[in-house]
């Protein structure tokens, strides 16, 4: 379905039912619904969802409110989308690829296979334009975002052998969602996207050979290190996993400038709070991960990255004859060589030196 | 002085004097006056200021209202942590390395040599107990802090000749400020601290051999690409020196909760949109001294970090007898280690690979 055609439809069908949604307001009060991909109370990512909407009801003092509906509790994670799109819900937190049928340009604004980091997509979202292609390609379908959380980078996943070369991906059934199972699926791996609370059982059960998650800290909360002792810490496919706050227009458009302002920078507190969330926790998972729980940490080959990268631009070509995608690729390419180009020379050399003299 | 004494006679003379201030309250509204170390319009830090001003003035739609006093317009650019500590002033923004006299342990506030990257720091101070140690050393000034700002990793800085060794360093005539500048007098050179509107015209005429200052961005505005050509990237002395929003804990606890909580996120906001801020425009700025300046990119070698990391221990050891000084050390240093371990690991890694393949 074009996407224009999905807009055209779900419109009808919300004004059919009834159900394009002004928010609730009553004595100077105005309460929003926020639906969410994410199961209550899940670590890292539910946190996120809670810091954005305790920000709001601290700092307006409760003439905004926002009520949190985890996963499944008025909409399931992947429906989040529609439902704000057609007013059913108001806001929604989640991470935008998971919404690349809609339309493949919102990979961008989660993560993608050689893509940015943290650091570099908060740069391209606040300073150089990401904004701005977000807004101009959510208003699409109704809606505009805000940058509100980071899971940092993800590592390369459990296997059950070691990857010495490319080819040891030839029928290997690995998990591995999005853009980068894609480009997995190239090298010949048999992909497959299981929905994560059902990793852990494929993967005892021999049903997969293997599966990214997260990282150490949400990865130990999974437990695969009790099935499988080979960990690859860096993986290419989400290299810095981007969370928004997204709202209906017209919800967005009927509020204050005040409570416009609360929601972006409750927002922008959450973004820098959660990645730092998951990069507190991760620096211990990973040294019980490897003391007490006798996992080794690998790092792909040279050769393995090659083709990690090949199969990646092959994934990013199918997609650029969409002008849109092309135009964000474009915007996105440019501003990651820009700021990659200084950290590798100052931030990264650095790091380097440091590590190395304190034995880090 | 030592700092209790300080801060009686402060408390004295302020009580003598009758500026012990309640913050101005009219018609529900509450005008807050902050003080800043920058010059107004100056590039980036100040913009940190505003934008925390800016961010709090939207959000409470005017019954919070921050009103700024650049360097010189109130106090002096080194004179806001004693006007904000005593109550002349509400509130400031400023890198609290600069008051390094008052207390050494706010130097790790902003930045130390070998210290943390920005991604570090906010993991430190939002996660790992940075926070709560910064706001038990303010509180002895009777204040307390939220970051509002980053410059990134700065630069090693400008020389009239390659350093080719730790020797080099001897008899050289340098601009650097704080902890760094001490490690550097250390290997024979003749430190210098020079306010930041001097400096050009101290290296133009030769009374120092060379300088450090930000980064591409704002050593591009100075212009000593005009008068040297010879730049090195990474520098060890401020590997992203965080900005503050500092606060006077009378006028703090006498604010509602959500004129509490609106600056606590208006200074996160500030945080990333300020280092984000750096970043972009450091990439087109090095291409500029690079492609149309002549300027020649370096890195220090192994031998000369090494001689980095021991005059730099040095420094760290004078200050050790102090258990304010050596709690926050622990800490700092203990949080470091852990994100750096699994930040090499995975993002450095990554980026390595990815930068390797993209040939940025």
């Amino acid at each position: 379905m074009e996407r224009r055609d999905f807009m055209k439809k779900a419109a009808i069908g919300a004004a059919a039912a009834g159900t394009i949604s002004a928010p609730a307001i009553a004595q100077d009060k105005t309460k929003l619904t926020m639906v969410t991909s994410w199961g209550r109370g899940l670590a890292g990512v539910f946190d996120a969802a809670q810091r954005v909407a305790d920000n709001v009801n601290a700092m307006s003092g409760g003439s905004l409110e926002i009520e949190i509906k985890a996963a499944g509790e008025l909409v399931g994670a992947f429906e989040v989308f529609d439902a704000v799109s057609s007013g059913q819900a108001d806001m929604y937190h989640a991470a935008q690829y998971y919404f690349v049928g809609q339309h493949p340009g919102f990979g961008f604004f989660t993560a993608v296979p050689f893509g940015m980091t943290p650091t570099e997509i908060n740069n391209w979202y606040y300073h150089m334009g990401g904004r701005e292609l977000h807004d101009e390609l959510a208003a699409e379908f109704g809606m505009r975002g805000f940058l509100a959380g980071n899971t940092g980078l993800q590592a390369g996943g459990w296997f059950n052998k070691e990857i010495n070369s490319p080819e040891d991906f030839q029928g290997l059934k690995f998990r591995m969602p999005g853009l980068g199972g894609k480009a997995l699926s190239n090298l010949g791996a048999s992909v497959q996207n299981i929905p994560g609370a059902e990793v852990y059982q494929a993967l005892s059960t021999g049903a997969i050979d293997g599966t990214e998650w997260i990282g150490p800290w949400a990865d130990e909360k999974a437990g695969f290190q009790e099935i499988t002792k080979i960990y690859y810490t860096a993986g290419f496919h989400e290299p810095g996993a981007a969370l928004m706050t997204v709202i209906n227009n017209d919800v967005f458009d009927s509020l204050s400038a005040e409570h416009q302002k609360i929601i972006e920078c409750a927002s922008a507190e959450a973004n820098v709070w959660n990645l730092s969330q998951y990069l507190a926790n991760n620096g211990d998972s990973l040294q019980r991960l490897v003391n007490d729980n006798g996992v080794t940490l690998k790092q792909f080959g040279d050769d393995v990255w090659d083709a990690f990268g090949t199969a990646s631009q092959q994934v990013f070509d199918e997609n650029m004859d969409d002008p849109m995608f092309k135009k964000i690729y474009d915007s996105f390419l440019d501003s990651m060589k820009k700021s990659a180009g200084w950290i590798s020379q100052s931030e990264s050399a650095y790091a380097a030196q440091r590590n190395r003299i304190l034995g880090v």
